[in-house]
């Protein structure tokens, strides 16, 4: 059998637990739901219960993997493996890589979700061939990762690539992360939602209530009102493009990166929507000079980011502490 | 006599020529305007007379030197030396390096000025011993430079750090980089003195008008104002106060730094109306992890913080093109 690791996606609706070859082939995966209110360390048992069944479904232990990683949402305190503040779930203060670890009885190496997505995209997606590359992911909550002459860029503390705690409108709604206007508080899967709900309530939006069939009202549903032309839905789907484009933009100007690559569930289901407006307003807000050689992309690795992250994490041994994941 | 280089900060209004020993001490210096609207071969002639008579006062001559840089405003294509598009000046596409080269027959190593800055600050400001520093100017215009790990970051094509072209304003006005609503449109001095000179034509902004003592408005009117205690002034600062806290709190969430240094006219002119609110947007804006050890200063370089960076660049070798400075 190839070599394999195991990743570990831990979001903040989903755990996906996978089985990755060294070529970037997902071998297998278990997907589940998750509860953002449950204390962490209920998480961990749902964790380590679906990795067992993986690893027994597919005939291996744990000893026989290369390694083992995982990816969590941000920031993360990456030196301590803890996570000091996070907006999406209820693990202020967790010390997640030691309880992983301890749970599975190995080693694990753990960055935050976005930081593994974009090596994923750096080691066998849209980055490929990068030098710099910008990773966004946009979902429940909005975040990044940074790749620098092919490394990961994570700052002083391990907290850099929070894209989605640009602020984009200083007058702009209460975000979780207790600042104001940012961009994860006007452009998110969450915000869509709130915003569509807000609409309904006023006894507008009828397009977007028709597509939530009676359920509570969702990104998904904003995206399937606009195709059918629902005007509503189409203003929403406008202005969260244009906080985004603001952002990418910004980062533009910034990083003047060779690719930006969007990822995450309202970046792939809404494609259609979303790349053709976020293009023309990168376009029309950055130097020439940043154009040059500029693509942005949509993810071709659907749902499956952070596991190629984990592989590239752990193959590569491209991060600092990757040494950790090594079996000995 | 000590070793001594010669910097050269081309600036939107003013050129300021320097003779730099290896500690940081500024010997002798030269500053004169600046014709924005001058042809680019014009600008070159002004300062290869103004190194001259520095040389001559000093009794040096450019091979007794250990070598000469530049800054220059950005973005600037840095492996071409050339500058593709810049909002302040009338220099696109013009090839500076070589004609600074050809003028001075001396290679001279060239960067845009926010990152001279930025290395200066490095090296002998306020960012010695950090390992991730941004530097922000806010002047004419607002530029900025990038240190991660103690190296310039520039991007793919030598463009990054463009913080004045972040966009803050999805309605703002346009911006002279063809973009509307970026950082530099709202807050740079140009913009406030724009926005003070509309109030006055409206017959507003009172105390502003009595600062300019029939002079053009100037940014530096509108700070004076507002120490006087004029209501329209505060509220211009408090507004560009505003977008600037913006962007600031986007770029620590993006970068995780450990330091942010403000230079340029405008952020050493008014720091006793802009640091205190900019400290506070910032705390109420960015994750706990990321105000950890982070520390905003202004520049204790004044307005030679080009010159220092260019000290930094030739005597520290730091930068990839750095040996171009050294004379053999």
């Amino acid at each position: 059998m190839d070599e394999v690791i195991l990743g570990i996606d831990i979001g903040g609706t989903k755990i996906l637990t996978g089985l990755v070859a060294s070529d970037g082939r997902v071998i297998d995966r278990i997907k589940e739901k998750t509860d953002p209110d449950a204390a962490p360390e209920m998480s961990m048992n749902q964790i380590a219960a679906s990795v067992h069944s993986l690893l027994n479904k597919n005939g291996l232990s744990i000893q026989e993997l290369k390694g083992v990683a995982a990816g969590c949402p941000g920031p993360l305190d990456f030196s301590r493996g803890m996570i000091p503040q996070t907006p999406n779930l209820n693990w202020t203060g967790f010390e997640i890589r030691q309880a992983l670890s301890d749970k599975l009885q190995c080693p694990v190496f753990l960055d935050n979700d976005a930081n593994m997505a974009a090596l994923g995209e750096y080691c066998y997606g849209e980055g490929k061939g990068c030098k710099h590359l910008l990773y966004m992911t946009i979902s429940t909550g909005i975040g990044g990762g940074i790749i620098l002459d092919g490394e990961v860029y994570r700052g002083t503390d391990g907290g850099a690539g929070e894209f989605g705690h640009m602020v984009v409108n200083p007058f702009g709604p209460n975000c979780r992360c207790g600042g104001t206007g940012c961009l994860e508080a006007v452009a998110s899967g969450t915000a869509l939602a709130r915003d569509a709900q807000i609409l309904i309530d006023e006894g507008k939006g009828q397009g977007i209530a028709k597509c939530c069939m009676n359920q509570p009202v969702t990104a998904r549903a904003v995206g399937e009102a606009a195709r059918q032309g629902d005007e509503d839905a189409l203003d929403l789907i406008k202005r969260a493009s244009m906080y985004l484009g603001m952002a990418l933009s910004s980062l533009v100007n910034v990083f003047n990166p060779e690719k930006i690559v969007l990822g995450g569930g309202v970046a792939i289901g809404m494609q259609d929507l979303l790349l053709g407006s976020l293009r023309s307003y990168i376009k029309e807000h950055v130097f020439s000079l940043h154009q040059k050689k500029l693509g942005v992309e949509i993810t071709s690795m659907g749902e499956e980011g952070v596991l190629l992250g984990c592989a590239a994490a752990v193959f590569n041994n491209r991060i600092l502490l990757g040494k950790e994941c090594e079996r000995t």
